[in-house]
Formats: C-alpha cells, sequence, structure tokens
C-alpha cells in the first residue's frame, strides 16, 4: 500500500528559492504541496495566511530571513507541529537560541548548505583526514568558479578545509597555506593547501586531495546548477516528516555521520 | 619520552615484496628490522630461522604464500606472539580457518591490498553509496590501467562496485552494467556501471562517481608506484603492535569503518 | 573610431534555436538584431517577410532545416548577399550541392556543431594524433551524459575518433575497440579505444588521452549548458561578415586548421 | 626490406641521463649503440674516444654541460656529421652561437625538454590561446608537484603560461595572476591565472584551461616517471638522422608546428 504523500507549505514561497521549492514539490510525487504563504501577504493568487499554512501541513520549507524563520520555528513549536526545514543562514545567538528551544517540541532540519553532495563530502573529508595522518599525506583543496566571483579561497573550500582540520583535530587556521607563490620552500608536513581557479561560467568545483608518496585519493564536487538546493530540501523533508523533535543538520539525513 | 621502536621481523625476505618490505622498515624511524627469514632457508647472508625471528620480534610482516601465512599465524599464536601482518592472497577455507584460530591468541591484520588510498576508498564508497540512493544518484566507477592489462574491469573496480552495491543492500551482480556500446536505451535506476580503459604505462586509477540531477560526488584513487603497498603493511604493524587478540583489516587500521 | 555592429537576421526565428539567436544577438554589442523571419509567416509580432530580412541584414543566422537551408542560400546568392551562418544538420546530396553552388557568391559558414570548444578540440586531437604515433601513444576517449541518452559512444566521441583516426591516417573502424568487458588480452598497437558513463544531469564530458609510457596528454571538453551553441554562431557570423564567398567551417573561424 | 638500424653514439655516458639514453637505445630495435664516450676519458669499460664515437655513429644524444654540447656541435660541423641531438640547458649567447653557426653544416635538435607530451601540450597551447580570444575564454593554468618543490608556479607551468601569452600576442608578466587569496575582485578579462597544488610524489601534472560562458576546453599533462625525458630523446634521434642542416626543436620532431 503505497504511503500518502506528505503535506508540504513553501514560506517565503514569492521569493526566488521559495519559487524553486514549489516547482520541486510540485513535480515530486512523494509529496503535495499543501499551501504556500509570504510574510503577512493575505489570501489570494494562490498565498494562504501563515496559520492556515501551518495547520494544512506535515512540514514547512522555510528558506527565508534569520528572524522570519526563528519566529516560525517557534510558531511551529507552539502548535506541536509541522516538522521545518530551514535554509536561511546568517542567524545571530538569539535566533539560535529560540531555534533550539523550538526544537524541544518538533523536529528541524537546519543546515548551511542543502547540497546533498557537498555535506557528504564534508563528512567523508573529515573521516578521511583522520584516517590519513600528516605523516602520511598531505591535504589539498581545489576549488573553481565562474570569472565574477570576488574572493578566494570560495567559502565551500574553507568549509571543507575545516572539515580536514577538524579530522586532524587541529585549527584550520594554524595549517591554512592559501595562494601559493614563488620561492616556498618544501611543504611543511601538517599544511593544508588551498588553489583556486576563476573562469568562464563554472558553476562550482572542489576537490580535496590526500597525496601519500605513491598514491591519492581525490574526493570532489561539482556543481552543475543551482537546483541541487531544491533537492537537497525535499530530502531533508522526507527525512523529517514525522520524526522525534530535535535539531539535526544534513549529515542526520544522509545518515552517514558516525557522531550519533 | 620517545617510544623504542617496534621490532619487525620480514617473511619471505628473498622474495620481491620482502625487499621491499625490508627497505621501507630500515627507513622508518619507528620500526628497527629485527630478523629476516626465507621459509626453511638456514641462518647467514642476513637471514635468521624462523624460530630465532619469532623470538627477536613485536610484529612479523608476511608477503608469502597462503600456506605459508597459515602455518605462520599458528606457529606465532603457539608462542603468544608476535603479533601478525598478513600480505598473502588466495586463501582456501582451512588456510582461513586456521588464521582465524590463531586470532584467538594473537592479533593478526589480514587485508586484500595494503593500500591505504584503496582502503579508505572503499570504505567512504560504502557510506556514500548508502546515503545517496538510487533515487538521487547513478554510481559509475572508471578505471584506467597499462596497455599490458589484459581483463576488464579490475579486480579494484570490481571490489569498489561490491563496496557501492553493499551501501545500497543489493547484488553488484543484480545492478553491473559493464562495457556500455551500441542502443543501451535510458540508464535503469540503481545500475552501477563500469568503463575501463587501457593505454601507456598507466599503474592504476579508479574513480567512482555519485551523478544527481544537478551535481556529481567523485571519490578516485590513483597508485604513482608500487610503494604504496609497503606504506600500508607498516601502518598496518604500527598499529597492531601490542594489540588485542583478534582478525582485523586495513578498514580496523585507519580507523573510519561505523561497523565497529 | 568604433566599427558600426554587424546587422543580423535570424532565420527561424520562433524556434528553440531562433529564439536563443535572438537573446544572444541582442545581448552582444558588436551586433544589432536587424530581422527576424519564420517560414512564410507574414510581418507582425517582431517578424519581417524573408526578403525584407535578407535586405536588412549583413549576416542571416539559420538553425532551421535543410531543405529551408538550401532554399534560403540560394536566395541569398541570387541577391548577392548576405552572408549566411547555417547551424541545421542532416542534409542530402542535392541541398548539400546547392549550398556549394551558393557559396560561389555568397560567404557561407556551415557546421555540424557550433560549440568552439568542441571544433578546437577536433582539430587539437587530429594534430596530436598525427604526431604521436601508435608506437608511441595509446588513444582512448572517454564520454560522460545524462542518464537518458540511448546510445554510446556519444556522436561526439565518434567525432573525435575520427579525428584521431585521420591524424593517424587509418579508418576508425578499423581500429575502434568499443566497450571493453571480460578477458580483452593485452591492448593492440593502434586501438583507438572508448568508454562511456552515463548518470545523473551530466550535459556532456568528453576527453581524449594519449597514454604513452611515463606520461598522458589528455585534451578534453566540458558543456555546462547548452548556450555555447548560440556564442558559437555569433563567432561565426563576426567572422563570415564581408568575407570572400566560400564554404567555411568553425575551423576556419577558429583559424587553426593547418590544411588551408 | 628493413631499414638498417640507426647508428647512435651517446655522450656524457658516465651520466644519469647518459646511462638512461644507454638504456633505451639498447632496448630500442630501430636504434643500435655504435659508441660511448665521457668527456676526455679513454677507451676502455665500454667507453671509446669523442672521435671515435664520431666516427661511428648516425647521431650523438648528448645530455652534458652547455660548454661541453658546444664543442661536440663545432666537432660534428667540422667533419660534415653525425647529426646532434642536445639535451644541455642553460647556454650562454656565444654557446649558443657556437651551436648555431654549426647547424649550418649539420642537423642539430635542441630542446629544453624532451618530453613528446610537453612539447605537443606547448604547441597545442598556443593554438587555442590565439583562436579563443580573451572576449571568448579565461586562461587559468594548474599544477601540481610532490611536497619537495620549493617554488611555485613551475617552470613548465609558466612555459605554457608563455605559450598561451604568446597565442594571445601579449607578454605574460603583463597577464599573470599568481596565488590568488583574499578579496579578489572579479576577473579581468584576459589575465592568465596560476594554481599549484604541492603534495606526496606527484611526478608533475599541468593543465591549462580555456573556461568560456558554457564550456571549458582543458588541455592537460601528467608525468610518471623520468623515463619520458630518453624517449623523447630517441624519437629526435630518429627524426633527425639523414635531415638537413639546420637547428630544430621538439616541435618540429613532433610536426605540429604551423609556422614552418
Amino acid at each position: 500500500m503505497p504511503q500518502p504523500p506528505i503535506r508540504i507549505a513553501v514560506a517565503g514561497a514569492r521569493g526566488r528559492m521559495g519559487r524553486q521549492m514549489i516547482e520541486a514539490v510540485e513535480t515530486d510525487r512523494r509529496l503535495t504541496l499543501a499551501a504556500c504563504f509570504h510574510r503577512s501577504e493575505v489570501a489570494g493568487h494562490g498565498l494562504v495566511s501563515r496559520d492556515e499554512a501551518l495547520a494544512a501541513a506535515d512540514v514547512v520549507i522555510d528558506f527565508t530571513t534569520p528572524a522570519a524563520s526563528a519566529a516560525l520555528a517557534q510558531a511551529c513549536a507552539a502548535r506541536g507541529g509541522p516538522a521545518l526545514v530551514i535554509g536561511s543562514t546568517g542567524f545571530d545567538a538569539a535566533e539560535l537560541a529560540a531555534i533550539a528551544a523550538a526544537s524541544k517540541a518538533i523536529a528541524i532540519v537546519r543546515a548551511g548548505s542543502y547540497s546533498l553532495g557537498l555535506n557528504m563530502l564534508v563528512g567523508l573529508v573529515e573521516q578521511a583526514a583522520s584516517a590519513l595522518g600528516p605523516d602520511i599525506c598531505d591535504i589539498e583543496i581545489s576549488e573553481a568558479h565562474h570569472r565574477h566571483k570576488v574572493d578566494a579561497p570560495s567559502g565551500t573550500a574553507l568549509m571543507l578545509g575545516e572539515a580536514a582540520a577538524r579530522g586532524r583535530r587541529v585549527e584550520l587556521d594554524a595549517v591554512a597555506r592559501r595562494g601559493r607563490d614563488g620561492v616556498t620552500g618544501p611543504r611543511p608536513q601538517g599544511e593544508i593547501g588551498f588553489a583556486a581557479m576563476r573562469g568562464g561560467g563554472i558553476v562550482g568545483e572542489h576537490s580535496v586531495s590526500f597525496c601519500a608518496e605513491g598514491e591519492i585519493v581525490t574526493l570532489a564536487h561539482a556543481a552543475q546548477d543551482r537546483s541541487m538546493f531544491a533537492r537537497g530540501a525535499i530530502a531533508a523533508a522526507l527525512w523529517v516528516a514525522g520524526r522525534t523533535p530535535g535539531e539535526y543538520d544534513m549529515r542526520d539525513v544522509l545518515g552517514f555521520d558516525p557522531r550519533r
């Protein structure tokens, strides 16, 4: 007997990410689009009020703002549901505390990135860095992005570097080597190197290489378009529906985190 | 206070791998070469008898034959040590049983390959395949070897395929797709594809790609020379010295296996 | 003194590729969109008649059908212009003859693919294959495409194989090795190997490897989206405007063909 | 009727590269090792005098010192042969003039690197850079080497950068961007970027990427061991035997240089 589809409400339904989520929900048979809302906009044009949306849904997917997400978490917790998938970023301490408090009553997934692949990569990099110590392997991180990107290394490259440093039980700042140029001397043991490439329309490529004397392991991710974020949010919604209250991240959704 | 070096005996000291191990032990300050032996060859030319070698060592490294390794395991167990790193392959059931019995008394590491990188890759592939299901990702395995290799896919590619199938809880034979050519039709969900490249002097390259709709995760290994096997055996020797009796493999040495 | 923009007419303006061309022309300051037409549709909705379009343009860009393109070439030739960029494919002998005849009077670029990168790659592969003979290098071609592709190897992979075979002065059919699987024996000298990967949403990746005993040269192309075809057609239009009559292809536009 | 093997003399026969050349000549059926010499060492131990060696050979292969190579070129020219393959590097102006003068009488191949693949790559990169202008493509050069390398970018990476700059008709120094780090701003059009990776025992990998808006062409080289240099010198010896006097480089040997 097939399961009934999970009922999704989309917050921020007029935003760029909200519109992508609506499209993604509508094309996935495991889900049904129960309601859309956008701030305090009243009903009509396919929108309902927030309270109506919460009443109709098993899970709310919310890519809005930190303040809106924190308030939404409190509202869901007060009602005893629905569960929540939060994609907003840049929370302050008070907002994080509100979300943590709400997670006593409802299940919340919150992630800095909803890319399944990048979250997977972070987990694998940490493990590999832990198992292959600095006496065995040199860690090097390369990334490539389009010509419009204004900083280097990318935030994702640094996130991967932090995963590697965590695996090695060191601080990234103490071992990071960025932008090699000129007479660098031999590579110090334990260094984590970064290299950046910029050109054309590259959406985003990252690779972490573990270079031993006679062999190399490379763990890499290539983004082809931004649809991956909507897909990851949907995977999170499917996973969180009916889940025990608590605050989760994408590593829980992917189920490979050895820490739990 | 520095630890005293671990005392290593090398079995099969006249063989190709034995000679490599001797060189590798001699250049590693964490180890000291305590004894070398080769079958029943008597003392002289740097060799001692097997019994003398066992008495002098904390760990024996043994790349010989299945029969010799099984007998060596029994001899070590009867004495209550030393620990054992076995690199022979092709054991029959009786030999495996003898090794298992010996592992009640001593710690034994036995692995099909001592490449740290490949063992790492197998573990990561299994996890990734488990987390990224067939509804999300297509798994494809590519390998490249020198022009003299006579079969395809490589044994290592199949080992990686089995790790992926294990992660997906399917039988590899039921989902493997080898050597695509001609009108293949759309890719069936759940398939694990293999592609082989042959040319020049390529030592061995393997990659496992997890291809989702908008992103790809690639986990890869490149061998540069055969010295990696000696390095892996040394890592195993360092790990197994003084360890509780039991039979271990390289995933234990690498410490990333979530099953234990 | 800046040059006046080149006046472009777009044929098949209602088709998918026609619409992409209109957008590409409108966003390029070196060009101005002089006219759009679509079969015999009459003026209005931004369209003019074919004759009006030809009178207003320096170059017509035409991604339509073989029959329409052949007729258009004849019409342009009869008027003594404009020049023509043809992206239709699948011409029969009579249509090709009509285009060849028209190219006595006007300049025509016609290409099977307008990707600048792929056309570049074909030229480089032919040269490399010519310089690095079968006694030195083994040639292997790999390609990866999305899960919906129904055949292997891709047409582009075969086109690259033909370039390699041309460089080697052999017939591709005589040396192609597709879909290695099982006991293949050692790689015969002179073979050109093909391997195909299928998964996720990969737009199209191709690589040609020249594998010598101690080194490998790899020439590769990755497509990120289909916009590259419109960009190549615009490069062709810029190149062909005011050019001497003749039939040209993208290798002429790229200017690297040693044969001319 | 098979051709008689070409008679090779090896200069600097006691040096590292000389010994490699002797081994490479002895295992190639198209060649015969006619004589070995080393400075003024007299006959015996497989060595003959330089004059005896020159009398016995069709081609001398010479990886020695700039001064010795210049003197050898003059000696060969004075006798009207044999032809010469020079692998020494670091010539001063007077030595270069002596070699140029000698090349009026004999055929001389002289190259900074005898890697067939790298010489091929340099030629291809120049062409691609010439055809794909800065308005279309961003050029990025990546290289990876072992942990002992003390400078970045590698000399070969800079050589590839110079080939790209030559193709673009700019000075590399004016457009090179090395070691991106921090807030770099959007990538300026025309820039040629360099990125360096260091780790493990990587022999040497280089790639040049031409990144357009929707597609990327990558031209890459991977060195597996140093035997490639001996193989390139042998290809040069086979090519130069019986050749018209003149000074040639590896691009002539490879036969793909459009400038001649």
